[in-house]
């Protein structure tokens, strides 16, 4: 890596969970930096926050935050995205954003490094990362999409807490103490913190994440539907979706059903996800073997098992893919992003 | 009721989940009963169970428990049923069987009341009550079958610990209290009990209940995809189904897909649901209004919300389903069974 290049990155929502993982990851991955910017809001700013053995005081993100960076990541909600991207574009950095704010933007890439990265270089100044519970299923259906081609897709999530937030995490480890300490809760996160209707998420399932749309899906279930399609870039794709909150912390579960175009082989399917990139085939009945939310979180692989035919339909295809919703479903992807920019501009 | 005929009811599995619910429920339901017989494994006779203020003490089941006994309501595991209830059978009783054993027999009514109590009387000793995750889906689906036909049923499961046992209701929650106090738990019961690998359940999910057969579908799917289609009475209804283990106790949620037959009005869906016997919809986005397992528990009925027409096939309809697994999913569905015999007998 000598003479290589290195980078001025901007993390914009430093202290917020998905800025976490973002930090520790160009830290792990040793990511080519010059100079790293940590911005937060007003409320964070002056947190000290480690990077490399080096203190960084995180500074609140302003329009002139972004002068001198040349990648800025941003997680810090779609408001933040939509006021400071601009800005960040005009002071030439390549921004990644981890919100909703530009991801169906037609002028805006929406990437899954395994799935779509050919799609880099159309950016504008800003790369979009998909919603954590599309990324790790695009990832696993990609190889099957290439072979077979898939005409729709069914799925019902089971997504942990973290996606919603530190707080959410909180009070859902809060809530679990409280109940089985024989005390009564008094939801006030979940399901989604600007509503006023709160639900106790421990030992319970909360088939609401995110506000609900006019057509009776919430907009997750949207993302999931849209992205899918933009992503694959086939709009033909029949897609829809159940999402449900449940009682983890890191790792999304998803029960998916895909219909392929043609016949396939369900030893050849298995071989396929096998040799995909970033995806680790863990199917194996006999062993009781299939992926787990409490296994897969910490690690950036997207993990799939429960591979089978539906038995009513050849064409049918059942499976269980599991990642970790803040990694591969968030700051991961990112990264991974940043990764290529820092290959093509190197 | 007065002048109505009295019953002699034994309940095998007395000390068990399911057992401790159907004594409730017979208390509760005021059932006419002339003597309870409570009858379980040796280990667990001579247990004291109170019964309307009185004691009963548990006595060992063996073939000759039955003798005089009207109606017999089995929950003590296949085994058993399948051992003892040719013999309760033999001394007159009519038995109710809430395992497995004789579901799938083509001689035994599997009934839902909801849904086919026609069938009851077709009976040859015994009748046997669907598997928990059936019984819910069923109930909430048959309005639609009737209205317009169904081709085919997508499901994915949230089910609940108690489904596994008491035992594994107590394994989940000594594993909570672990994880929360930051140690490392060492799961002992979860998946199956009978299994050499076990899983952590608390803050997971588990995507295995009951063992694997051949074609990678676990039983208890191969339960949800058979038993719907012979208590529907209907083979040409294409089923698959996902079943997974989540951190609640008690009530287990479905997020169903289902193909109608025919063009269908999705206010008419709604008012149909609203109508139907022991069903209960909840479906209000605008309040956040959905079942929800934590609110299920202890009720009789099914709860239906989150109903939406799928955007991509205008005749595709997703639901959710949640039921309380220890009552409809089993206990209130056999204590049902055994009114409507009282009446069929008074």
């Amino acid at each position: 890596m000598s003479n290589q290049k290195l980078f001025h990155v901007a993390v914009v929502g430093a202290t917020g969970a998905v800025g976490e993982q973002i930090i520790r990851l160009l830290e792990t991955r040793d990511f080519p930096i010059e100079k790293l910017t940590l911005l937060s809001s007003e409320r964070s700013a002056g947190t000290k926050l480690t990077f490399k053995g080096n203190d960084i005081t995180v500074k609140a993100a302003t329009p002139d935050s972004f002068k001198g960076v040349d990648i800025a990541l941003f997680s810090a909600g779609g408001g933040v995205s939509l006021e400071l991207i601009p800005h960040a574009i005009s002071h030439g950095a390549v921004c990644i954003d981890n919100t909703s704010a530009y991801r169906m933007d037609p002028d805006t890439p929406l990437v899954v490094p395994e799935v779509n990265i050919d799609r880099i270089n159309e950016h504008k100044g800003v790369i979009a990362n998909p919603n954590c519970s599309t990324i790790q299923m695009v990832a696993a259906l990609k190889p099957l999409y290439d072979r077979y081609g898939i005409s729709r897709i069914i799925v019902s999530t089971y997504q942990a807490v973290s996606g919603a937030g530190s707080r959410a995490i909180d009070e859902m480890l809060r809530q679990s103490k409280e109940i089985l300490a024989g005390n009564t809760v008094e939801p006030q996160i979940l399901p989604v913190g600007a509503l006023p209707v709160k639900h106790q998420i421990a030992f319970n399932a909360i088939p609401q994440i995110d506000k609900f749309t006019e057509n009776g899906f919430t907009y997750e279930e949207m993302k999931m539907i849209n992205e899918t399609k933009k992503i694959l870039g086939d709009d033909s794709l029949e897609v829809t979706a159940t999402c449900v909150r449940i009682p983890v912390v890191y790792g999304h579960s998803e029960s998916v059903y895909v219909e392929m175009k043609q016949d396939f082989d369900l030893e050849e399917v298995k071989q396929l996800l096998a040799d995909a990139p970033g995806i680790v085939l863990q199917d194996n009945p006999a062993e009781q073997q299939y992926p787990l939310a409490a296994d897969a979180a910490g690690k950036l692989e997207t993990f799939v098992g429960r591979v089978r035919r539906d038995l009513s339909n050849p064409r049918g295809l059942n499976m269980w893919i599991v990642s970790d919703n803040l990694l591969k479903g968030a700051a991961w992807n990112a990264v991974q992003i940043a990764e290529y920019i820092a290959i093509e501009q190197k």
